[in-house]
């Protein structure tokens, strides 16, 4: 596998555009009833033209057989090796919304929850609060200082909140305090190198004085933190590509993402059709889009597999107006399965197809996971994408003399 | 690929149970006369079945091209990289019988042989003699001291035996005495490192000491010695993956590999239908079962294309009685081919399926080297197969946020 180093020294900035579509948790499992995964359910007449087109195989974006979170699996999408570079849920949280990190800022991702009376949590969501009853409670909790640290809590969205603390001599190797699971007790933070035991006193005395806080906000009584992480340093995709990259997201973390290897975040609605406005309008101003359609994944994670499904026709009808702009590269594939069978992540290898005028098309007729399985580049890992889409974007040189 | 230390932070302990059943030398090659290779020529109903329910492939156990070892390919099976974990032969000989190697001891594969009396060795396995005669003659030598060193000679099985070197300052560099063929003198022990070279010396004195010893026993008149290991440092499969693993297995190689990565293993008959009733006898007690067929690999080295057939066939039939047991998760494949054309292990990928109840079945519909190259899993690294097997029985958490 060709490393960052390597390629950086072969590609080259041109003209041709390429659209890397995202669809969250894509794969799926079989139905039970029908034998169909949810995209063999659904009606795609334009992804499977594009099949038809192009190339295909399964992607395993981080290992065969490991279920990939959000973020490694969106890195490796990005070329990025998932089991090198890392970044921590509370920096990619903090940049979802747009907050302005600084140098040695800690940032966790933070829910609201309902604790009872013997300090077992009950709802690690508390009933999925409004966002705008989120944001009343990080006002409560923001502006604490613990110590010389300073506390910025900021909400993201439902139940979710971000907490950074800024102070000297932070640093971020911490344990959790949710426990993942209702039913016990939040957990005390411990730090996991020497160096953090400032931060983990800190940060526990924060989480005490929350809960103090929040003691009469039932069902809203307690915070859970988990993912501290501080601002990691990823090469750029303009510096490794060559490329001036965008972003349409419209969900925070994604856009956090996006950030970190250096693409341009669009403002963008939320729905299908409006991301794909989004891109129509900037289409002249970038040579790299990567989109990010949600609503997938959310609905395997939900079980729901008709709503996945029909979610996936959306994709369908919408992808008129990509193909009518005629980038020189279409990816479709996505991070990771959802199988609305197991309402979660899946480590299944995911869906992937590539058009371009120069591709050499394989015999896959149709998008599926079935299909793919089949297609000319077999089953491959997620670090190739960005190669191919930039080798057939015509923007590398040869390797080597 | 995802290393040890990376799988460990997502690994859990279930009551789910996973069931690798390993039929030694099993890829083959198409006879002339049918086209059809050993595995496409039995009829194997069951591991058709298996195969058009669950998940196929082509397995390289090391590396493509490469043709492996025993020991480097169960490593690989059990999820070790062989091309960075080694476990020398003498030590898997020693520990195949319950041999207790202490810290510092060397154990060499050995054998009794016969010499003409040129020096030529003209028969390396001396008519593959009984196990009897075999402990008679490792009484003859056990107990040999050389300067301080001590030698424990123990037989193992027909014309081999195991000779542990126990003494101070002794390092397992060091060369083979066996030659690996017929018609060729014996080799001088030589130090490969410069640390190794008083144990080089001793070895050589030793095996002047048993040449003399066993002159008069033609045509058991002389001893090849190779293999010299150290006990090694594995991570233990209870650690790395959170299994309660056990072995079953005949042969004594085997149970030593197994043992060298902290299986426990079981005491079983040793035909096919024995060791599956010791996987009944002791379903409840282990989560990870290693199952070790040896007839497929025996008649393949013999050049026996219908034997191997045959014996493939018993497989299947005996199959019944361990699918009965319902184990979420059966893998059947092999630690490399043996194809009774090349009487020999051989470097072509072996034929893989995984069955299991979250497996998205492909489009495999019966279990042979040709149909497994259009699975769904493609051409893939034996090191795969654990972390499939763990997240197939849903033993994996999610990696990264």
């Amino acid at each position: 596998m060709i490393g960052l180093d390597q390629i950086k020294d072969i590609t080259r900035s041109t003209p041709s555009k390429i659209v890397l579509l995202v669809i969250d948790g894509l794969g799926g499992l079989p139905h039970p009833e029908t034998g169909k995964t949810e995209l063999e359910t659904a009606n795609t007449p334009n992804l499977d033209r594009l099949a038809k087109e192009g190339i295909c195989g399964l992607v395993d974006t981080v290992s065969p057989g490991i279920t990939p979170g959000s973020a490694p699996g969106h890195l490796a999408l990005f070329g990025y090796d998932p089991l090198k570079f890392t970044v921590g849920r509370g920096v990619l949280e903090a940049l979802g919304i747009d907050f302005e990190l600084q140098e040695g800022d800690i940032a966790a991702r933070g829910n609201f929850c309902t604790m009872d009376k013997n300090g077992i949590i009950t709802d690690r969501r508390a009933g999925r609060i409004s966002t705008s009853k989120c944001t009343e409670l990080c006002q409560l909790l923001d502006g604490i200082k613990v110590d010389d640290v300073d506390l910025l809590v900021s909400p993201v969205r439902e139940h979710r909140f971000v907490v950074v603390f800024r102070g000297e001599g932070l640093e971020d190797e911490l344990s959790d305090s949710d426990p993942q699971r209702d039913g016990m007790p939040t957990k005390e933070v411990v730090p996991l190198a020497t160096g953090a035991a400032r931060a983990a006193h800190i940060v526990n005395k924060f989480i005490a004085q929350a809960k103090a806080t929040l003691a009469d906000h039932y069902p809203t009584n307690m915070v859970l933190l988990r993912g501290f992480a501080q601002y990691p340093n990823l090469p750029l995709m303009s510096e490794v590509f060559k490329l001036k990259p965008a972003a349409i997201a419209a969900y925070p973390m994604y856009r956090g993402l996006a950030k970190v290897v250096g693409m341009e975040v669009l403002a963008t609605g939320s729905t299908i059709q409006e991301e794909l406005e989004t891109l129509a309008q900037h289409y002249d101003s970038y040579d790299f889009f990567f989109i990010h359609i949600k609503g997938t994944d959310s609905a395997g994670e939900d079980g729901d597999f008709d709503r996945k499904a029909g979610i996936i026709e959306e994709v369908d009808i919408a992808l008129a107006s990509l193909t009518s702009l005629n980038p020189d590269v279409i990816i479709v594939t996505a991070d990771h399965s959802t199988p609305a069978l197991l309402k979660g992540h899946s480590w299944h290898p995911v869906p992937f197809l590539l058009r371009s005028n120069w591709c050499r098309p394989d015999q896959v007729q149709e998008f599926s996971e079935k299909a793919c399985s089949s297609g000319s580049l077999g089953r491959f890992l997620a670090t190739n994408i960005m190669p191919l889409a930039l080798a057939n974007a015509q923007k590398l040189s040869k390797f080597g003399a």
